[in-house]
């Protein structure tokens, strides 16, 4: 693991969700830029002292001839780091695991996404939310046709932390998310609406062919958008509206999709993961709740308790890694990941997230018009 | 009554409305454009046989000079007929209640809202959804500064029932609703959308400065939009997103309004209107209930039962009967409206709402860019 | 009307109900024990003066002989009032529309009834919730086998009102609610548990076979009980549990019902009384919304709005208003009532509660053991 | 672990538990009753061969003169074979984790309750709901006055999956469910009511002093009650109702409990179970939610993720595990255990539950009159 020490939030998550499987082993880290500190931290994690590294260099040229090296790396440092990273690792031969946004720059984007291709070196990207089971049965259901051809998708990320001018008063987390250098261009859109332009992807199958956007900062001094209205057009002719917000007061997570076909619509809301609503036309909404043995294979790969045992983040998260592990094994193998490694998050994904982002700044620098995003 | 007769929706909801509070008494109507079947309808709702009429323009000449003639008209006709009715009764001295929108065009839209000022009539247009009590208390919240300065708004009104194309199928409501003849220019935006825009504005006490629009018609050979995107930009930096849909399956009537500030946010659903749901920055999101003592004197007089006994569209829209009614006769009274006269929508907010609908429909048509809507 | 003047709660609704549908008009009343404050009352709502009475006494020999008397009484006083005045009216040969609990003693509801039979007058109890469309919808679909033989009812009313001493602080409504001489043996049993009860019998069609109590009483200095437990045993072997309470702080109105049985199970919510939620073994939980087309005649025949247009407790009790009238009729036709009327709560209803509370309160004295209640 | 093995359920819940937070590693099992069956489970689970048992017996043979022996056992066998597995192993000198119920009937209970004082072995028991941070906050604000003095708890646990003979079917879990060789002498009553029963006492510090209850088996030929109906009357006079239900369609896992004070009410459901809603006397409701940073200490050690990203079943079945290695080592350390060692079941749990049940079963063979569990 690179970053994800002491005080950081998503390293925490990268572990639990690691360890839940048992199927990735933490053996090594440079967790901190601060090397005293991440060696601390390393000792308290029951890490090797001699594989508690100074820097994500060190790390590299450690690990890379070590006869018992890792066999993955999982990047969780701010969002500017993790292009160097990533490279360092993937030319090393170790498979990379990666925060979303992949990369803060879209050349970078395709850079790193060129270079994995090349390698043959596998890029997980942490678009944590798609790990869902029931984000899973979603897509089964759009794919094999319950809703019909797809005519809208509603989408939000609304967030409340950052409501105030919190980087100002001393929060590490808020602060690298406001500072263009470290997040990339866009704020809000940059952080999370990825995350939700991603999960409507990834239900829908739906290529974007066009936004529109609207960015608004509302915290005084703030160097990024903390508010971004999308209007999306898809191929085919679906229509899309997107909303992401880091000023939305009471929303703690409040990732939601819903998604409108023909046939029938679905909705889902990531604060209560383990249920999703599908209508069909004029007929009476149905509560399907994870669990059920009726669900596609997909979404039972990603399953661990019976209906009504309620699964969260962790278990989400434990879906990528679990994902993550399975599409590295089968790679080796020579083979085609089974239901629990289809659909993963790859490079390619953290190269239209990025894309969307730029397109997304671009049309609200030019004035709102449409454009089209470079990948999608 | 003009319109309304049997088969129609809306009229019926007029007559419950005027009865419950016992405020207005029908005593005669145009109900049909067939005249034989509105004497029949007559009749039937003790109408006497010769204050039923063939036509507007009958009623208009038969009532103006009677000495117990109406006090008020409602106008409950598809859109395009509500400007020459209005503009008859008007000009006989009789009050006007109309349907939104309240002209199909914006010239028509301001020669009555001009014809209304001149002429010192009432003219109350029935933005339904601005009758719910809570919408009342989401109104004082806002204007006292629970919220602090608003900062994002998002409403939405999506509806099921026109997702397949019913109007090709027999049905009159949904003919003339996609008919651009009798609708105007939008479709589900003039709908239903200017319903959703009027609350936003309603609430907030926000005026329009640009929007941004995409429309869409997913029913095969339907004229009109089914599905409108919106953008909004509100004097004073607020930020504001929009969408109204005729083709989303699950949803009944789910008119959703959501406003986000510096200091809270409130949250209201029409499907459960009894509530709101307000959370202070980093507080406990609270459901706080229709009939309780503490709310706004505005919300008390538009309550009936305490909490926890279900009011809804109906009381709603009799609490817009109950505002007409007053503001009628403060009028006369030459005094300010109480409190349940308050704030009811007249003829400059039925302008508002067709220039929104003019707005969008020309920056759809000019491909999406920022627009001013003449009105606001 | 007797009763309902000025101050008083559930007249106010009577009015509303029987003037929403149009089916009845207050013409003459009784209103205030307090006869000068009741005609100033009947002047404010339009009643002529000679038909204010001072009394109900008064009342009923000033009607009995009109010609245009009244068709109707509704009663809208204390619970130990009841029998002497609905009594009176009945032998005037006038119909009852009476409040719950029909009498305060298990003798004169038997008295009560026996009258209504043996005169042939009709006698409608307003056990409200039975009105409402969707509660109508649950019987039709117990009826009809949707849920398969019964197994578990568990019905609660709570409320939240009375959870201080406020009758002793001059609240008049919980003043005589809690005057074991006015309110009859049951304090939260007699004023809801009654309502309770009723809803679960009239949804599943189950008689009470036995019953086994447990009351308690918290408010200090109260006489009578605020809360209650209720072990039910159906004929047939389904069982029940009812909980009922006056001071459940958060519950505003919190009738609820849930029905079990081999096939299927159903919840209603009173504060979300538009919908049920309708499960099929292992099935996935279904939210039927009231104004559907596909409902039953009896649904069908109590509904004034589509689908997510709600509906509240005002229409509610018009329904029982509704369906008194068509009753009436029907009786007076010599046929049966059309689906308006089917159904409707009358004097049987009235004893079978009364019968339930004189049960409840002497298993609770006699330490808790099974009983049968009387009527069932 | 004993028992646990393949086709069992909550094994693997169990050892997901232990894996999540790194204070426990499964190195030793006697997984299946079939040995081979046993081995080969192991196997696949990384247990080294000569610690994988054939028998408890050979376990604790094999493991108590290890220098490497296990620190504690997890027993998740069927419940019959509870108390011969724990004593066994608690004299050996090893810690217990125990499912629930901790034995089958009062007799063993109390022995093991009284071994464990004697020995000084620590024994967990899994009363797995009392693990979610959410009951800890409401404990606290019991505890600390939030509510005021109780006076009414509702504690409900009906559950679907066994409402058809699927015992009769080759269910292995339905079966010794539903023996009372196996399950002991209550069916629903035991196998959830003990859970309903603990999490009501968890929460409120509340002692039964009388508990009356009516018993039903509604699938034919089984031979434990299904549904189970529970008065209660604590110490101090509060009163309770108590829900089971084996049979009820429609609810997963449907645990819910509601508690009422003087001053405030409280209510949580497992399936969403990251919220907590708070009403103070004639206030509005508020959702407290998981994460935040004003919640008790004991809750915010039993916390992994900030709001908004839930957590569930297998996080509050981790706490329960956090919370017995931290008993084990303060035990060890002869100190206190810290917040997140705070307040986890233990021995005396596991006796009052059992003598819950024996209370239940006995009242019901009674007749339903009130009785004394034996402890409290």
């Amino acid at each position: 693991m690179v970053g994800g020490g002491l005080g950081a939030y998503i390293g925490g998550i990268h572990r639990y969700a690691a360890r839940l499987d048992n199927q990735f082993e933490l053996v090594a880290g440079a967790f901190d830029v601060d090397a005293a500190r991440g060696h601390a931290f390393a000792a308290d994690n029951f890490i090797e002292a001699d594989r508690s590294y100074d820097s994500f260099q060190s790390m590299v040229e450690g690990e890379r001839n070590r006869p018992d090296r890792i066999d993955a790396v999982a990047i969780c440092t701010p969002n500017h780091t993790h292009f160097p990273i990533a490279k360092a690792f993937i030319e090393a031969g170790i498979e990379v695991i990666c925060e979303k946004p992949m990369t803060t720059t879209i050349e970078d984007a395709i850079a790193l996404h060129d270079l994995a291709k090349e390698t043959g070196r596998f890029v997980g990207v942490t678009y944590t939310y798609s790990g869902y089971p029931m984000i899973h049965e979603a897509r089964a259901m759009v794919s094999r046709g319950d809703l019909g051809k797809i005519r809208v998708v509603q989408v939000e990320y609304p967030l409340e932390w950052m409501a105030t001018g919190i980087e100002l008063q001393g929060n590490q987390q808020a602060a690298w998310r406001t500072d263009p250098k470290k997040n990339g261009r866009g704020g809000s859109i940059g952080d999370i609406g990825t995350h939700a332009y991603h999960l409507a992807g990834f239900v829908t199958g739906l290529k974007a062919e066009a936004i529109a956007a609207d960015l608004a900062t509302f915290v005084e001094g703030r160097a990024l958008d903390d508010n971004a209205h999308v209007m999306i057009r898809y191929e085919g002719g679906a229509r899309g509206l997107l909303w992401s917000s880091q000023v939305a007061i009471g929303q703690s997570n409040g990732l939601r999709l819903r998604v409108f076909g023909e046939k029938g619509s679905l909705a889902w809301h990531q604060e209560a993961p383990n249920e999703l609503v599908f209508t069909e036309l004029f007929g009476a909404p149905k509560v399907i709740k994870r669990g059920r043995d009726d669900l596609s294979l997909e979404t039972r790969a990603r399953t661990r308790t019976p209906p009504g045992h309620p699964e969260g983040y962790i278990e989400a998260f434990s879906n990528l890694y679990q994902g993550f592990a399975e599409s590295i094994r089968a790679k080796a193998d020579g083979r085609e990941p089974n239901a629990s490694g289809a659909n993963v998050p790859t490079s390619y994904d953290g190269l239209k997230g990025v894309a969307f982002v730029d397109a997304v700044v671009d049309s609200h620098e030019q004035g709102g018009g449409w454009l089209k995003p470079k990948f999608a």
